[in-house]
């Protein structure tokens, strides 16, 4: 039977062994759901880079690319990781750059895994579906901010674990699995009021950021699985 | 106004800054139990030592000394961490010296902080209105399971972290101290059901230790709380 576990940091992530693993990377606020935004936009492969010269150095060479830090659109670039800069005609069999806080580096964290796809509630149940019938034993990486626990991707974490126990059979033997899907059924009512007093939504708040937030927090709007091949992102087929 | 930040692993302290707070020490199943459990019974120093081998050369050096390893005492020794093996005549008034698993361990992490005090269940109260009382930023490290999350040091964090939100109007910016008293709220009416699939309690089940896991969540047996000076615990008065 297959196993799922849940890392609430990259910083973490070595103690998981994954090699074996699909691991999915969440970054719900805001890299993932910009990530199956862009797919679910048309955009044909996506380089994630770790940092922010890395990206500008793509776009000296004539590629699209976008960085945040912090929150907000790093200097000389169009867009940073609000998922409505994607939706745009422009990057429509396109490839792009990203660099953000914290999603870009927990996908390099993840990199030397069996396979690594990208979750957000944007694709929640493709990504359930996908890794209830694929039967691998699967680490869900939130990217936290900073190395540090979450609220929001470790609440997308518990519910794709519950998903996954009751209707694939997965076991955990994680007690961040269990608590997390314990807190989410707590939560899944309403999510958007639950994530209220989490930090990262304060910090968006202050950068008046509601419209991302509840475009990030509506599940199911894109069927679509970002999965790595080598050092890109493409639509898994 | 005080805050109360939350740390779900040793591997994570680092990044909490925590020269200037107290830092309480959590190891519920069963390093910090026990410590309690020793304190009440008239230890009057206890050294935490981060290896079994230290622990030895102390024993050897005519210390009494316990040491743990994976929820078993260590060859050679006479204690590991079991509170009952410390409500005994023979401890009171000698110093000891523990190592285990996870505990000593956190406590060592812990250092060079303002100052680091020992929680559990057993101390609850005391724990609480000594932090509130002092009014100065607070860190709950929870030992986890070697440098992973565990539920019963994070739920006695959540539980914590809520009575000083609400008696001694604390704040917190951090989302591991929201998610946790959030859990806790669910959990505390009844603690030892909810722990029942917790990846610790199922270790120590197979280790035939129900009757120390029932004594280690009742809350208020101590009104001691052991404090760090230098390099050994002391009771705090």
């Amino acid at each position: 039977m297959a196993n799922v576990q849940t890392c609430f940091s990259p910083a973490l992530f070595p103690l998981f062994n994954a090699e074996n693993s699909i691991v999915v990377v969440i970054d719900v606020l805001r890299a993932t759901s910009a990530i199956c935004t862009a797919f679910e936009h048309g955009v044909q492969k996506l380089i994630p880079v770790a940092t922010v010269e890395e990206a500008l150095a793509y776009k000296k060479n004539g590629f699209m690319a976008g960085a945040e830090r912090d929150g907000k659109v790093s200097d000389g670039f169009e867009f940073g990781n609000s998922p409505y800069s994607y939706m745009n005609e422009k990057i429509k069999g396109k490839t792009i750059v990203l660099s953000t806080t914290n999603g870009t580096k927990a996908i390099h964290a993840a990199k030397h895994s069996y396979k690594v796809i990208i979750g957000s509630f944007i694709n929640f149940n493709a990504v359930v579906d996908f890794l209830g019938n694929y039967g691998k034993d699967v680490v869900l990486l939130c990217a936290g901010w900073k190395d540090r626990f979450n609220m929001e991707d470790s609440l997308f974490a518990g519910a794709v674990v519950r998903e996954l126990m009751q209707k694939y059979n997965f076991t955990t033997d994680c007690d961040s699995s269990i608590a997390m899907s314990k807190l989410f059924t707590t939560a899944e009512s309403d999510l958007y009021t639950f994530l209220d007093s989490s930090s990262h939504r304060l910090r968006l708040r202050r950068l008046e950021l509601e419209q991302d937030i509840k475009y990030c927090l509506k599940p199911n709007q894109s069927k679509i699985i970002p999965i790595l091949e080598g050092n890109y992102l493409v639509k898994l087929v």
